[in-house]
């Protein structure tokens, strides 16, 4: 394993202190508990969102900290869920009075903590769990589907909506409007390496795939023959599609994600294998994204997500947004 | 050789087609010959930024056409050079009548291929070579330095002078100088594989790491057995000091920039390192990036810069940008 780290039990210490270091026009760092907040405190009145979960799927959820999108982020060891401690601290620290919205991923620990931090805190708050990840029923660490890369989404629509005033209630509404409306799949080239494990989390062959892994490299559907990125796009897409069931000129949002270790080239043509793969179920693919946003460390391979989306969800995503990962408008 | 391709002789224009698809709001693209240009023309008397070179470095320089940037840049086949007819072609679309700045780095065949371009061009032109990594006197593919990362800052500081009315000789001397205060040196974990090769550039062993690499696995200073990320860290930032010989207090940019296939979490934990490593000079960062933007394909690896800034500069980069790899202000 060769990884640009130091000590072990420092990397995620090291890693968050150059991220504020990096970024520290947006984010700020709190230390005992961990958590991540905005420099720039939102305003009274305004629902809190926080997020959080597992380091390794940078820039999720720390780079989406800022103005338009989260207040808070707590990140735990990587792949390992935040404890509800910190959960606490950062809905207390960002709390204004409105209340707190907890976007969660849906794993068990992650579910868990959250509840246990709601519990724990004496302001009022509601959850949005996300699943949008097709591939399989129960996994790994879930029952039911896993939260993946339409997290972003989530977060970045009820986000705005956040911040243009709706209340806790329809905030929590939206999220789960947004997560239904949002489907996502992802295949793995090669494994990623935890650098606590020190090796590979799973063996897959030169010639294979994992069609449908977790963003924590858990097994897919089933494992494949390489194919072309249009075979590839095919297969991630027609789950997909038969998952959210959109009408012939529905309107989309595409996001291409890579999961750390995919050039940039390689993405962008897998967007464009992805609208073929699209073309004939009618779909209007009206806003689009490609690059690296819900990582899994080291791993190659990218996930496709498709959110539907209508004239208020189209216009929460255009509003301003001033985060680490997401900037526009603002 | 895993990717996410199709066949090979469509790679580039897959990606680019998916690239344009993308990010149709902010550049738009060329065939016959293949140029990207932005979607808004720059308006009449803008001096116009024209850059290019082999394709396998995404974002650069096609994520970077947009205001406040390049009004077009020319893609070759992977880490290969652009034709002359590929230049031509763009600063003929993109001429404003106030005359075309090339940005090259160098490369023997972009710096042949360019100036052909210049001698075909009927209206005005100047270039501006960057060259700033510090690793290696003269290259596999260059006479002199390589041009790397820092090629990112002279095209962001040069392209808001443009925007801000600046003539072509204001923008070639701001370049040049920009050039000269800009340092960069990187290092490989891993090699790159080309497409067209089917195998990695370069063999290294699993405990050692190439110092001071080139963008297209070129060979750096030495081979040395894998280290802590501070190790790393000093003796990429060293030679970058001992080349720019900043005094105390003086303020810099401090660039951290992924080859393409390591974690933004070992990123940032590089930042950290790359801070810690410079403390010493007494060197003020006053603004920082970290992510992928000048990568070679799917190598993993880093490369840190440095980049030396005045009033001037300064606010030059914080200038509004509006590209598809960097956006703020606008």
């Amino acid at each position: 394993m060769k990884k640009l780290i130091n000590n072990m039990d420092d990397v995620l210490t090291e890693s968050l202190r150059g991220f504020e270091a990096a970024c520290g026009d947006v984010v700020r760092l709190h230390r005992e508990p961990v958590f991540l907040s905005r420099v720039a405190p939102a305003p009274e009145g305004k629902v809190a969102l926080v997020s959080g979960g597992g380091s390794g799927h940078e820039p999720l959820h720390g780079g989406f900290v800022g103005r338009g999108m989260l207040d808070a982020a707590c990140p735990g060891q990587v792949f390992t869920s935040p404890t509800p401690d910190q959960m606490l601290a950062a809905a207390q620290a960002v709390d204004r009075g409105a209340g707190t919205l907890f976007i969660v991923k849906n794993y068990s620990g992650d579910v868990m903590n959250f509840e246990m931090a709601a519990e724990m805190y004496e302001g009022t708050s509601a959850t949005v769990l996300t699943n949008d990840d097709v591939a399989v029923e129960d996994s790994t660490y879930t029952t039911g589907r896993r939260g993946v890369a339409g997290t972003l989404v989530v977060e970045k629509v009820v986000g705005a909506a956040a911040e243009a005033g709706a209340d806790l209630e329809a905030c929590r509404a939206l999220g789960v409007r947004v997560n239904e409306r949002t489907a996502s799949m992802g295949v793995a080239l090669t494994s990623c390496t935890v650098p606590e494990a020190g090796r590979p989390t799973f063996d897959i062959d030169d010639d294979q795939v994992e069609m449908g892994v977790g963003i924590h490299g858990e097994p897919g559907r089933k494992r494949l023959p390489m194919a072309s990125a249009d075979g590839i796009a095919s297969q991630l897409v027609e789950p997909i599609l038969n998952d959210l069931s959109p009408a012939a000129g529905d309107r989309a949002l595409l996001l291409v994600n890579g999961f750390g270790a995919t050039p940039l080239m390689e993405l962008t043509l897998m967007y464009d294998a992805a609208r073929r793969a699209m073309a004939s179920s009618g779909v209007v693919v009206v806003r689009s994204l490609v690059g690296n946003y819900v990582t899994s460390l080291d791993m190659a391979g990218c996930s496709i997500t498709l959110s539907m989306m209508d004239d208020d969800t189209l216009s929460l995503w255009d509003a301003p947004v001033h985060t680490a990962a997401l900037r526009w408008g603002c």
